[in-house]
């Protein structure tokens, strides 16, 4: 998606520890507008699937995943959470997921109430690198015996191994913009 | 707003300790289609008045945001977070928020580059009960320098004290829908 490329391009900044900080746009600060446009593609992308549910992560999938259920007929969205809080029940699909943004592990979950066999499930989440939520992710939705349809990502790290990993489990991934690499000095190079 | 009255009563459920659960539309699994008439009444309400920002916190403020954004020209939506993460940097807005309904108190942040003297915020959030998250997101505001325009609730527990408090500030708070009582065995009174 070129419009992305630029963006990430022109508002991206590239932290050491090969952090990519696009918080101005995507994951603090949210550019509404610019999410349609992501939302609209998403759609185009798999516009050849039935979806009947998105399924995220919180924090920052939850936007671009409601904003992105619009051009899908508003199906739900149902965003795993990233630990167990005091009044989620216990009915709840877990998964554990390390994250090397913030060198923990979080137990993720979703009530069981949303996930279900017959689910045609689209995920969506801003950034595919290592795979760990996304592999997370994949593993509620077979917990629930529901369909992956396929991962829509904004932005993948394809220098990384998350790609392999997930197809390796069979789920179709598209990413918007696939950066080849990156380098301190602030240049992104897309594949 | 009647029709979030009679989803709640339909759909709500309350768990002891006097928690009202709506995770099957507003903070889990989130019906879009339904966002949509909630964003257009705040815009309804809030149509008099200039917004420039939507403020919420994570994690289930930002899909309302989002959705709402649309109906004040996809304005900007900032959400705060929870704790300080390895790459958010140093140039933030922190205040310290107490959680009742997990029994912690949070640190709640906002980078200083997405607040701003002169922004006109509307602050969203989904619940309303003791104030504090209301609080400390005022409170991020007001140490921006920001306007606060209002704060659009979804849900208040009116018979707690968190109205009070925010007004107390000077903050017009305008909720959807808002419950004068509730008891265990299922019954919702709203004021």
């Amino acid at each position: 998606m070129k419009a992305l490329e630029e963006k990430i391009k022109r508002e991206g900044k590239i932290l050491p520890g090969n952090v990519l900080k696009v918080d101005n746009f995507l994951n603090h600060q949210i550019d509404v507008r610019f999410m349609c446009e992501i939302g609209k593609e998403f759609k185009r992308i798999f516009s050849d699937k039935e979806v009947t549910k998105i399924l995220t992560i919180e924090a920052s999938g939850i936007g671009i995943a409601c904003i992105t259920s619009q051009y899908f007929d508003c199906v739900p969205v149902v965003f795993a959470k990233k630990s167990k809080g005091t009044n989620i029940g216990d009915d709840i699909y877990s998964t554990a997921v390390m994250s090397f943004t913030h060198g923990n592990i979080n137990n993720v979950i979703v009530s069981k109430k949303y996930l279900n066999p017959g689910d045609k499930v689209l995920i969506i989440d801003d950034f595919l690198a290592k795979g760990q939520a996304l592999l997370g992710l994949c593993n509620l939705a077979e917990q629930a015996g529901a369909d992956i349809v396929g991962a829509g990502i904004v932005i993948e790290k394809a220098y990384q191994e998350g790609r392999a990993l997930v197809e390796a489990k069979g789920v179709r991934v598209e990413s918007l913009a696939k950066i080849q690499s990156m380098s301190e000095d602030g240049d992104i190079v897309f594949c």
